[in-house]
């Protein structure tokens, strides 16, 4: 029997919820960014590639979020589209947000930063009358990113959808996607994060960032399975804990864990990307009914594939691709 | 066996959580403020109000909050002081924080109202790093007022405060108190409230304060029955609604309900701190181990001394007082 | 010939522009504000108690702020109505704003203190749009709170109400009356009452309140010649500078300068209300079209009859009173 | 005589003040920025630009700002340095800002707009204390951007830097440079511009800055003459009134007006930066003591060059270059 029950008389198979953002990544590469003078456009933000990821892969996805009314705003909801996503949940926020920029930087291939530019962000302003019944209602899974609890009013829109999903039996992912901008404290980040991660069926984070949903509760132990039993003592079936580069490791609800398996990095261009495309090839497998460890392989896979380009959203691969991927390697 | 159990090794019974403010009450009754010239003042807010009638009824009591770093902050911490409240825990508040007002107006015995100046106000400046692990695993008991939660970092503390309590099996007793002043939206009173009903052992609250919890997630049923079984269903033991004159039922886990007494009015001033009186008096019946009937009708009988007086904290009862009156109606 | 010439053809003879607050003065007086237990409430601020004095002395006033939307709001536009002041530039404020609050201490007669409640007030919520040019220029002069710089958009309210009086030769009265509360930095109340003063026909204020006004400029001199040298390089004829129960001295664009007459005290029950209460009648001795030195005289003797009063506004005396206190000192 | 005169005896010649951006320019041109992938970093913001086109014609210069604490940040400063101009007042923030970031869109030579994100730039950072009389009273002239208006504290840095200007005979050029950016309303745009234009010596600004500027303070006269007149009243001794394609008026202070030339359109790529290049090269030629006509063809000439490139700071022209320009039309 498995682990998690997708509802299967719902129409759309997956949402995801919040940042929409536009990635600018630095053409002349291997240098800082001071010395970089061209930049191409992408689409960005964490539950924005998730969602590409699992459109790439085949599935039907929409999303709830807000956008810029601007030709940024306009460039991101046209992407989507094109990309077969329901974007009738992207709202056009009318208060004067902007666009959540990210300029990365590419120094080497292990060396990479981002600068993220979210003051007043439209994906912020997502509102709790933006988070219809009817539209969760309708879905399989839905994919909370941490970063839409950064502030108020998306803060509230994501503890409504998330209550509106339990109700209706939609699948919770959560993905902690810590980013420091525009979060007031990391007692904040602790709180909301893990009032969330009660709530949901499955979380996936790094070790760093679940220390952060301990911390403002007690000591912190850094222990992977005293991390997992926290969670899975409350709504949580899987707890994936991200290693970075020394891969993942997944614990279940019926006491059982799995180690991922990495695939060695040929042509890595940056690191960026990895998580995002991990994880949307992670559920895409969990939603195909695979055990644990085909899904950790296949988001592996992805993940190998992506980081050998120059961008995250328009590198997803189908699925076709992540599979001839695995079989290089065999 | 009791519906609650309270740890009996805890050297402090009862923590009041929240709102420390100045109640000015015009001097001149019967007639609207405007024509009033002069005030009488208290210390006020519901958590505090709560806290002094434990006090009050004998039982050790301490409060956690933040005052204003003036002579209405030094004015209410020296009056807990004086009640017998510990107040190791009550923080002066160096951010230029004023005391909360309620200015209140006495048109006649039924028809009063309050005029609240709440801007920048010392107790919702209560922070995280305020609330101590050491602190509230030493009590018995804690009482969380839904005010707090109107904004933040007060709100942050609340939650952080509540889950150490559940750690440490501190038994929370949820006064939903809604307030207009200061919420930025409805929809975050039921969102914020809802998540602390959740974790809280015993939830008192008008029924118009248990609609704003369910508005946010569907259409509202307002029906007694079904907003107890939602709640009962998480951690609540005790639901206790209140029909202001026409009194409260209090459901319980065990599928009982107990329709509280009223006391006939005799000389009533005014309405002010009829729920509190009657909060704090039931708490302590519960911390008693009475049975709920008999923490009902404790309660009534508090509230009914109060309404005669011009006070709230002022005039709140002792066990002895609360007996001589129910047995005056008998 | 006179140094200022009042437009005798206007219906209006002067015009208060800025703070309408209330005073909460303690009843039991001679002792710290957390002992006493009740107050009295009054209209108070600076600009509003000059025009109640102005009114007081028999001239034609009238008002332009906000006040907030309650009782304490409507107190105050009733009481100007009942003094007999114009209040038809006095607006109800409908964002929520709240009454400041003066709360006074009367430790002794020369200890006093003030605790200000001034946030969210609705007197900086003046609006440029509220500032009527048929409504300046009907009057003889206007009188400018330095308070109403204190923030925007009362501050831009003030700015074109200053530029709409020059044009229409509408005398322009300056009273620094700094108060630390609202603003957000020294060098602001330097900067903004700097560029007011400039503008301004008669400057009132204290030696350390000029001393602001000079600070982000250069180093202080604090040289009260210097001082009014300044402005009157400007637009100033006369400039006043007050040193408390020293008396004050005001220095003339002809190059005169006198210094004021004090009237020993008597029956002293507190310091405030003294400044107000002088500069009322200083301004309607000099709209008598008398000399400098019997308007101080005049302001004096004023000043001296409130500080016996346990309040401000409604202590203000009519012009025989202060020609009969003048007289006693004969 | 010269209408200006500048104090030969200063160190540097011009001091920039005010906004230092990025300019984000599209690469792929005529098309909606929806469509462009790509875009070029470039310096940018007004001030910016017309310190960069003074320094490029040989004066020493130098600038009062501050930019972001990241890349961005760096970039800009590092590109002054390389352009000779002083950055010892160029500070860099330490707040959280973001450099305020300029995506131009080209859908032809003739229809280009600009898309700015200005939410919590560095610029407006710029405080009190970052402005030295020592730095200013080294030079000849300092031009004021009216953006550096928009808010605190920048606003008050501006008016503490033109009072010190005046008082050392540094000549204060205001280039109003409006931009709805930032600004909380039409009315303080048209106050906060005023009270600077009052107390400048060269005011430039399009009709309808110009008409901002009069808006608060009665009914629009739409009159170049009157306007003129207006701030010639004041301290300004030229007033230069721009009307785009059709060239400029320059007024001056003894009563001429001068009709400034225009360079008929060859290779135009966009209508960005030609008024920046225009004040550089006027301003130039106002300091070596040109008369009026002979600095407004230079200006011209300047902008003629500039908007044939695909840059504004990159592009500004040399002395030279700007003469052969001018003599090619002969």
């Amino acid at each position: 029997m498995s682990l998690i029950t997708f509802e299967q008389d719902r129409p759309m198979d997956f949402i995801g919820l919040g940042r929409l953002c536009i990635d600018l990544n630095a053409n002349e590469i291997h240098r800082p960014m001071e010395e970089t003078r061209t930049f191409t456009k992408y689409v960005g933000g964490s539950p924005a590639n998730i969602t590409i990821a699992i459109a790439q892969l085949g599935l039907k996805a929409g999303f709830i979020g807000r956008v810029s009314d601007d030709q940024h705003g306009r460039f991101i909801t046209h992407y989507l589209t094109e990309k077969g996503i329901d974007t009738s949940s992207v709202i056009t926020d009318k208060s004067g947000s902007v666009t959540g920029l990210a300029f990365t930087e590419i120094k080497s291939p292990t060396d990479c930063s981002i600068l993220m530019y979210r003051d007043n962000v439209a994906d912020l302003k997502l509102e709790t009358g933006d988070v219809s019944e009817e539209y969760i209602r309708n879905a399989k899974a839905i994919m909370i990113s941490g970063t839409a609890l950064a502030k108020s009013p998306s803060r509230e829109a994501v503890f409504k959808a998330v209550e509106l999903a339990r109700k209706h039996k939609v699948v919770v992912f959560f993905d902690i996607d810590y980013r420091p901008w525009t979060w007031t404290s990391k007692d904040e980040v602790g709180i909301y994060c893990s009032l969330i991660a009660e709530k949901s069926d499955v979380i996936l984070g790094g070790r760093e960032e679940f220390d952060l949903l301990e911390a403002p509760f007690g000591p912190l132990e850094k222990d992977d399975r005293k991390t997992a039993d926290r969670w899975l003592a409350h709504q949580a079936k899987i707890v994936l804990v991200k290693h970075g580069g020394d891969g993942s490791i997944a614990f279940t609800k019926d006491g059982q864990s799995f180690k991922g398996k990495i695939f060695p990095a040929r042509n890595v261009v940056k690191t960026f990307g990895a998580g995002d495309s991990f994880a949307g090839a992670f559920i895409y497998g969990m939603m195909q009914g695979w055990n644990i460890d085909r899904c950790q392989e296949f988001g592996a896979a992805s993940a190998s594939i992506v980081v050998q380009s120059h961008s995250c959203s328009d590198a997803m691969p189908t699925a076709e691709q992540i599979q001839e991927h695995i079989d290089s390697y065999k």
